[in-house]
């Protein structure tokens, strides 16, 4: 049934771990590979030299974990198993003495609380200390999941990540072996992390690491499928959520984070591998809210894939307490590729919503013209309206009447309750609101933008016939730029317009007449036309009988503004 | 069948756009909200003062696009609209007059090729003008999908980013209005985009776009769940990405991006929502190797989640072709959060490759006593091996005898070929060695690290009794160290040893002799133990009423130790 998951975009399951590192090393400008092993190294390993290195790894499958956090400021190495498996002590050893070799004062190991990692990466460090070489390990376990944890203790989860970036920025500033595995000790205590899911993930070539029915999430599991504590359906994001901070905080479980209000903490919301980045923000959101209304004060958030679980669809929270000077460390710079580009200022507190410009309005003179020739357009469109859904039924979705007469009822409430503007551009802006907001869709923006491009151009102070032919040129030209749009109709008539500016003050009428009627031969000749954009230009290239309801529609406001001239007259 | 893929993580679909924004937002101390509309701002706008401001935004549904790519040195604003939908032109205009107030001397919309977005962009910014804004808008449309592209024209995708950043740099250093569109509009001719899914994606609230039979691949989709122009089988992560290549570069496509020998170029690798990061990585490579074997040379890549399709398991690759120029707006620095932390070295001709460091080994003197130890306790693992199997299958996987014949045929095999070295520390490290890696295992990695841990205190200069007592203490310790493991029969042991150190001459075999005593009533008293840790930990709490095999081991290896030694007087 899910057999799709097991499908991946992979070469092999033999060769896709060693292709991944390959693949981030070379992007990477600052990494490099150790040849021989599947190590990460800085590729500047000069800079190492009287410092403190640091090494990490663990199994594959947790990309970008380990490798992306390679860089100064962060790991100096590290080593990668198969997909969910240990890597080989040999491999250690090797990182461990490249590291050595190029100068570094010690090498502190970085390791997750798995008995395989604690074992391979010990066994290293003896074979490391035979060689002469100052090594120590800290064993990150800060799993928040089970109440009494087993013998083997707490998992080492995403909070991994913050002993690098603390480490690292210790190390950076030349900080002893010591200081720096009793720095990130103490800091320890503070983190803790758990997971939800809400499916499975599948180690390449295998089946899925268990079975999740859709619509079931399962709490508190590790990032290698292994199964969690709970299983419910899936609930809201905020419920989620809060059902999460309530356990990791729960005094009741052995593995608890101790939080109380007025805590400063760093938090990281992670990926477990295939959840939405439109979800993971939600999360986001969700997750400094909760904290906050617990009297929290969230100083940091990282929110990304940074510990995966190959494509699990989950998330896993982890918190860290920070004082002012964890705060500092976290801050610091480093290159490592997949550390976020982050600010350092603090989370909770900070105003993040900004006020919008008012646009200024000013009361108006109606202007009886304008009104008449509106109340005109508006009739004529009322009385086409089945006209032209029929003419878009052809080669459209039939609506085209509604979507005009919607607007024409809109601008029909309007002039009922409000005054004409003398000045055309204003009333132009104006229509220009309405058909964007009530006629909505292309043809809304369309019109819309016509509308508003024309209004610049008719002024108070210039709205002669002239610079009325002027507006409609560049509502015509607005409309261009956007989109390759039919104006069989619009455009003959626009061109006649625009001989408005050279017409005598007698002959203007005759133009429009003129223009009119160039509008509806125009609107007449689209029989023969393939629609060009909007949705009928997706639908079909066969040819359309029937002319374009949208060029019909053009033609008749066209005559409809004639006609309430000539009445006027 | 795929009824999974719809249970999201949100609290509504009507909300989650609303909540997204607000989780990137809170989360990043560069962005604010602009009230009452989906607009993301700089929280700094008094230094856009005096230059161009650039906008983009488009619908939801793609984070970290467009509000992730907000920040000094990439966009000032960016405007929302639902999942998959076109913002509202009164939000666009908002975000517009936000950017004019706060003293930008222009602004520069950046809009992907997609009607609604067209049109509502240019509707506001028509709206703009009227206002006094000096406006431009550049349309991106890079898609390499159709070798005729519809009248719309080409589809905007991933390619975008790239136009954000080159536009954030030149706006940065103060470049115009003119002099931005004039650059972005030459860059835009050398960028294509190409995307590929294994899987659909599916709006909140909604079925799934389309229908995808597992195993099957859609290739040339869009970012809205578009239907592609090619289904086919999953193949081969290479051969996918020749495909793609092969594609984007035809010349006999109309929308094919023009790509030479000798051609610099910036990838992006661009997971479209829920491919494991694994999998991005080995594309990542093969998009290397791939463009490599063509003689282009690869100056930058970008991997990661940059411009998704909700959870769509896909990926879409992005080539612009670049000069030292635009190289260098490309590298310049940006506080946008989703922008990743990336190195400035060309890719291509970079040596990615470290030698690691070699051990240095010297010829060794055979060692007769320690020669007959290791033969007893080689071949008393042999005799052992169905004994320790069936002790182990009460409470492990019943292969324990398996794994230390294994190892003692290994150590055997090393026997036959190999001088025994006369440093007692060297040979309990090639042992180390030899089970690490013919043994394996939690099991193989426990005596590694005890051999290793031992080594270092017995040298040739140094390995009468006590030091052979000191080296057995540090082994177990090491053991301990790592891994709450059971000891039951070393530790008595290793305590009666430790009188070596003080026993006269003559007394140290009566040691031994009650070291093997003691091994042999601790392994004895494993039977009333629960397992600690490896496998067996997580199997049962029940009690195992059978003594624990390892510990049986132990006694059994020490025991033959003595044998031998006994033997030789």
């Amino acid at each position: 049934m899910h057999i799709h998951l097991y499908c991946k975009l992979i070469n092999s399951a033999d060769s896709c771990v060693d292709e991944a590192l390959c693949g981030l090393v070379r992007a990477s400008g600052g990494l490099s590979l150790l040849k021989g092993h599947r190590v990460v190294l800085r590729s500047d390993p000069d800079n190492l030299r009287g410092k403190v290195a640091l090494l990490s790894g663990g199994g594959s499958g947790h990309e970008p974990a380990h490798g992306g956090y390679v860089g100064a400021g962060m790991l100096s190495a590290a080593v990668a198993g198969g997909v969910f498996a240990s890597p080989p002590p040999a491999s250690v050893l090797a990182a461990i003495l490249s590291l050595h070799s190029a100068g570094a004062s010690g090498v502190l190991l970085i390791v997750k609380n798995y008995t395989g990692d604690r074992l391979n990466f010990g066994l290293a460090a003896e074979q490391a200390r035979n060689h002469g070489v100052a090594v120590d390990m800290v064993i990150v376990a800060e799993d928040c999941a089970f109440d009494q944890p087993s013998k083997a203790g707490r998992r080492g989860l995403c909070g991994t990540i913050f002993i690098h970036k603390l480490a690292g920025a210790l190390a950076e500033e030349g900080c002893s072996l010591d200081q720096i595995v009793s720095k990130v000790t103490e800091v320890l205590k503070g983190i803790g992390t758990l997971g939800v899911s809400l499916s499975p993930c599948s180690v390449p070539g295998c089946l899925p690491s268990f079975e999740l029915p859709p619509g079931d999430m399962e709490l508190g599991l590790g990032i290698h499928g292994e199964a969690g504590i709970k299983r419910s359906k899936v609930a809201s994001a905020d419920e989620v959520v809060k059902t999460m901070m309530d356990h990791m905080t729960n005094p009741d479980s052995q593995s608890h984070l101790p939080l109380k209000s007025g805590d400063s903490v760093v938090v990281c919301v992670n990926n477990l591998g295939a959840l939405s980045c439109l979800e993971l923000a939600v999360v986001t959101r969700a997750a400094i809210v909760c904290l906050e209304s617990r009297g929290v004060v969230v100083a940091r958030v990282m929110s990304g894939s940074f510990m995966t679980s190959l494509e699990m669809a989950g998330v896993s929270l982890t918190l860290m307490r920070a004082d002012q000077e964890t705060l500092r460390l976290f801050d610091a710079k480093t290159s490592a590729p997949a550390w976020p580009n982050l600010s350092s200022q603090c989370v909770s507190g900070r105003g993040y919503i900004t006020d919008p410009q008012a646009v200024s309005t000013r009361p108006q003179d109606d202007a009886p013209v304008m009104r008449k020739a509106l109340e005109k357009v508006c009739s004529t469109l009322l009385e086409k309206q089945e006209e032209l859904n029929s003419l878009d039924r052809a080669g459209g979705d039939g609506d085209c009447g509604n979507t005009h007469a919607q607007a024409a009822r809109a601008v029909q409430e309007w002039l009922q309750d409000h005054v004409v503007p003398g000045c055309p551009g204003r009333l132009l802006s104006v229509l220009a609101g309405l058909v964007q907001e009530k006629m909505g869709g292309s043809s809304g923006a369309l019109y819309s933008l016509f509308l508003t491009a024309a209004a610049g151009h008719v002024t108070e102070g210039r709205s002669n016939a002239a610079a009325w032919a002027s507006a409609v040129h560049a509502g015509t030209q607005a409309m261009r730029r956007c989109v390759a749009v039919c104006l069989d109709a619009l455009c003959p008539a626009v061109d006649e317009l625009m001989t408005l500016t050279t017409a005598p003050p007698g002959g203007q009428m005759a133009v429009l007449q003129a223009a009119v009627q160039r509008a509806a031969s125009g609107a007449e000749s689209t029989r023969n036309l393939t629609a060009r954009a909007g949705r009928a230009s997706y639908v079909a290239a066969e040819r359309v009988t029937l002319p374009d309801p949208g060029a019909v529609a053009v033609a008749a406001i066209l005559r409809a503004v004639l006609e309430s001239l000539e009445g006027k007259k």
